[in-house]
């Protein structure tokens, strides 16, 4: 990972965020760059991974990093190729249902629990399948009449996003595998954490403020329409909360105290015998060790903690005395500068995830991105350590249910309420 | 239910809401008519029920009549008797254990699941229980120290309270025992809904309001604190959305589609087979019933929707191209005077259940009873034919899990923000 | 159940069972006796509950008493007075439905599972329903024509005996239930087990023997035809395993050795989390008590075990270093004079429950009565405590799947093949 | 396959099956020989499953190609080589762990739901073990003194028989998984079934006849002990039932009719939603086609019906008129010449896999190997077409349960009892 975040300091420029797609002229070959440069990204992050690791589904959650491979080549195929270039072949006209994730306005698919299930095509069929979509795509760049490229244009944007988060999900669904192996593979044996960043408390004012995304880049429509809320005065940490001091609530019976937990959480935490974060495992002599993308390694309490659900960073803020920021409280202090806002962990919110006021999801198939997730699942805030660069702003609403942690997931802390 | 609606209406003034628990001197006997009027109603309710009736638990999140009568008398005991009542004999230390339903701070308790299994007590046994506690409460009330009065009203009302929403749960619990039976038996053949609000519009200006109870009377800790929030502009329907537009819904495949639903919302529908509102069912000949405290009677196409989830309210108001208020938006609503606001169908909100800023649980036992279900719920306002008189106030906050529909829960629409 | 085991000696001769079908001529008094007889035992054992008791099913596989009363009646009902009692009267066209328990050939039932959910009709109900078919009953007796006596005495007999079955079925459904309450209710607080046999060996020679119902008295079609098997050389202990020797078994670990077990047997005492018998309890001094129908008691070592499953009972003979018996070998034995073999518990035996060579079911609904059955069970053979006076014989086949142990259920060991 | 079954015929004389262990002197070269030829066997069959394909676990009861060639691997080197190969290096000690399937005596292990989990060691370090037992074993053959050798030829020879086991099921998996494949893949487009037997009937005349292996040659443990039987008369068809047999079953609503079927099996049945043999799927036009290791491929009427439950095989045979034969008619069957026994589908009997009188397994970690097993399961006879040459014999006792239909399973009916 620490080679991906400089792999693409190699020009001046990156390949990636491309022109804004309002953008005129349009440069049709940075557009194609930053197509390669995502579609490469994807294949560099597949890369140390054998055909056997491609082929699993470890949970009903995660999906194969084949599958990853050929969803996000689908989307292209399904949303961009089949109705707009011309005389473009079809791959495997049943890739199409193969590969469909739960678009049910593109038609019927595979159900999810059986990604895993589907070895054919192998792992060198779908790269032939990246390969031909790739060509036809940058074909499609290159001669689309100038008419068109506007809408072409918003489509391969949204792809590329699209891709991006699968980037993150093809090395959370790797790691999650991978702990299941009890010879804890590693993915990558250099693989780090970024330092942390420092402490220090950050002030809101209160008072009517705008949220949500303002034009100009791109967003996805969960992050409009722009409105404006009412907060209230609020602090926020600087610093993630640390491995260091998740022990010390652990040690204080954190995982034992039902008074300090939702009762949901609770009940969760009893029945899937929650003991401590995600992928941590308490040698016989009573240190803790945890499986990340280099294998297992001991805890290093200076780290922020990750792999945590919600229902423990609720916790973990109850018995701290503290709260969980509310998503708005986060934009609004990432506006104002907020340390370690992204790169290292999602920072839960105590913000369900719903609608902004106003908001209508996109006419048509892509209008199933967003909204029908709007339930039952909190905000989570900046971004982690495995997503791509380019992918991250203030005001990008990641989101996953509260006994989820697979992901790369952790807390700061609000206080000063009072 | 009619007549209980009257019933208290014999008197000039109503027995229950009892005096303010601050206002001195204290009018110890209007507190012990008050008591004895929500001990009489819970009696009144029962009392069409057999001892077989009230014994079983149809479904885990219910619970059987005997039960509802045991643990409302058991919350008197341990939280205002054990303590406070000088020289009070435990009428049986063995249900402390047997009717906590989830108080963790009061000590272990009986697994929910298995309440329809405890048939010892018999019900002429819970009776004796409740007039050794209701003679014990009387006589506190009557004798207590003046410096002691201020906390123990302050329980004695809580406990009120709390036995109010038992009785409202003792008729959506029967009913849903009564549902299962083949025989369809009625609870009450006399039993009917109140004639529905009429239809029109009510505007909201938007702008700053102040949310949450002001104090004077009593509310849950969950309605404070009282603060700001911003709303949008906004109209709300004054009518009830009712079973006629609920059947156009379902004529026009509204349980068809999944493009109108939440995903979570129509993988339970899938899974649980819903095809129609609650207790509906379709004779031979396509025309819908609905099981009701009366027994099973053609659905009446004029009366508000009853037994529809959060997952179907959301739908519907999709596929009307309408929304569901914010609790905000439904209790500044309130305010300015909703038709049909209480007595008819609890409401569905688009809001989850959270804490309002700055919320803290009351300290000690007492503080579970909110704050720890604050997740994954949705806030539904109102009140509902089932609600007993003097319950109902433009404040509160009921919540349930967005797939449940046993309770009276309908919804009313909101729209006109674009 | 002393008292009940003694109740019909103040006749010299029982009332059950009744004459041979084919004795002629039919002496109907004494037919009347007999169901008079065999219906009274059902209501003695209904007597000690309350309605409340009689209400709940506490697990799929057990029913509730109040069930059990109406089911039993329904069979006479319904294969015996419906098409042949003139001018009868159906109680209630909807009991048809509500208490068949899985005879599909007598149209639909209600789902099993369901059968604690049906409140109405009352206890009060179900005895009217009693007397009305009770009294039709022996009007049929009385008047029938000679012609059809002979299978109007068929049907009656293979009644009787079903009712008996319930009889042992509706105590040890009732222990089941009573032992999911927290306050261990008693049935009858004067219940006790009944000395245990002697010890010593018998001894059988091996060669061919008849095995089955010879003819001569009452027998189910299970146990036809008679016919001839090869017998090894075998020992049976005279006496049955204790609960002293059970205990030998536990301090040796034989709930903690999976090399004792079958692997099936294994995966079940892991699941069920089973370290003793069913309804042992472990005090904290580490005594332990048993739930009975006299409540919780402490277990007393020289009484035959029971309430143990077809797994345990194997686990214990492995141990043991001995073998269960065949089901051949025990009614070899039983013919040979085999002590304890009646009125204390059922002993399972090595044999799974499958079909005697030649065996065809009787045509029609009765056909259901056992054939259907034969598969993944095993036999029991004896009778126990709950079983009825005048239901036990040598060539009776009891059956109940591997992992059950809510009946009485014990074992006794064989050995000496070497 | 069909290449595979003439594979060995290339010599005079077939590796396999090796000398009788007790020949004097010891051919070591013939056991080598025999090795080789038995390990090459799996890979052989392994030889067209891509990385991809070897590595899932489709269902529970199934294990991985990978798995497969790991744990036949992993037995010899526990079993043989670590206590007896001098100067043997364990390959990898956590390999112990990871391939053991259910020796408890044999040390811990991984859980059998998450084979399909561990993608390292990958095929190729899978194929290094191979490569790293088989030479340890080559050698051990070769030079392990005379006084050691029964012990070793002993392990080895069940190893072998052991391994056989698994080639079966390597193709039964891979035919599970590509099942679930919306593009049934082929496993080889040349496979097929052999010729079906003729038709005609055996008489068999009963009375006591000898069961079990008889000594000289390889059996398992559960073929002793011989012992004596007592037989009906008896008469077995000489056909299998077919493909065209079962149509006429579905056409008569064999799949529809309760009264056809055990209890359990008609549960089983609508639980799994069975209208056909497994694989077996109906094209818009009503006609039928099965997936096969060669593909999908449209049902042969005169071919034998395979992927059959014991529980369908029981309601066809009692459609039919007949019974399946017990284990031990098929066995007396087979030894007085029976067409088909082996080669084309295993044959449900209507016997209880159960111990032979007086078994006892051997010592060690090898008792696991059958006797654990003897409950909740059904014998079936003779082999399939995916039996491997040699390992094949009238004496032998496959079983599986009764629900289970991703075996060649199949049946024969007997009849002429009456």
């Amino acid at each position: 990972m620490a080679a991906t975040a400089t792999a693409q300091a190699t020009d001046m420029r990156p390949a990636f965020p491309p022109p804004d797609v309002s953008a005129r002229p349009v440069d049709r070959s940075a557009w194609i760059a930053a197509f390669r440069h995502v579609r490469d990204e994807t294949e560099r992050r597949a890369a140390p991974l054998s055909p056997e690791d491609q082929q699993i589904q470890s949970m009903p959650d995660a999906s194969p990093t084949k599958w990853h491979r050929a969803h996000t080549t689908w989307f292209f195929e399904q949303f961009l190729l089949k109705d707009r270039a011309h005389g473009y072949r079809i791959f495997d006209e049943r890739f199409l249902y193969l590969f469909n994730s739960y678009y049910v306005a593109a038609g019927p698919r595979a159900p999810r629990v059986s990604r895993g299930l589907v070895t054919r095509p192998t792992c060198e069929e779908v790269a032939a399948y990246r390969d031909h979509v790739d060509g036809a795509v940058c074909t499609l760049i290159e001669t689309a009449p100038d008419a068109a490229l506007a809408e072409v244009l918003a489509i391969l944007e949204i792809g590329l996003h699209h891709e991006q988060q699968h980037q993150e999900l093809l090395l959370t669904d790797i790691l999650h595998a991978f702990a299941q192996n009890p010879l804890s593979p590693a993915y990558d044996s250099g693989w780090r954490f970024p330092a942390p960043p420092a402490g220090g408390t950050l002030w809101l004012d209160g008072g009517i403020v705008p949220i949500g995304h303002a034009g100009g880049g791109f967003s996805f429509d969960n992050e409009l329409p722009r409105h404006e809320v009412l907060l209230q005065p609020v602090a926020l940490d600087r610093a993630l909360v640390t491995n260091g001091e998740w022990l010390d609530f652990m040690q204080d019976g954190g995982y034992a105290r039902p008074e300090l937990w939702l009762s949901d959480g609770w009940a969760t935490a009893q029945t899937e015998g929650w003991e401590a974060p995600g992928y941590w495992r308490q040698a016989g002599d009573g240190v803790w060790s945890g499986m990340t993308l280099a294998g297992l390694k001991a805890i290093d309490p200076a780290l922020p903690v990750t792999h945590v659900s919600y229902y423990e960073a609720d916790a973990f803020a109850r018995w701290a005395g503290c709260d969980l920021p509310t998503e708005a409280e986060w934009e609004a202090a990432a506006r104002a500068g907020l340390d370690g806002a992204f790169g290292h962990v999602w920072q839960w919110t105590r913000s369900s995830y719903s609608a902004y006021p106003g908001y209508r999801p996109v006419p048509g198939a892509l209008g199933e991105y967003n909204g029908k997730f709007m339930v039952n699942q909190f905000v989570l805030r900046g971004s982690s350590v495995a997503t791509p660069a380019g992918h991250s702003r203030a005001t990008y609403r990641n989101f996953f249910y509260p006994h989820q942690r697979w992901q790369f997931t952790g807390l700061r802390l609000s206080h000063g309420r009072a």
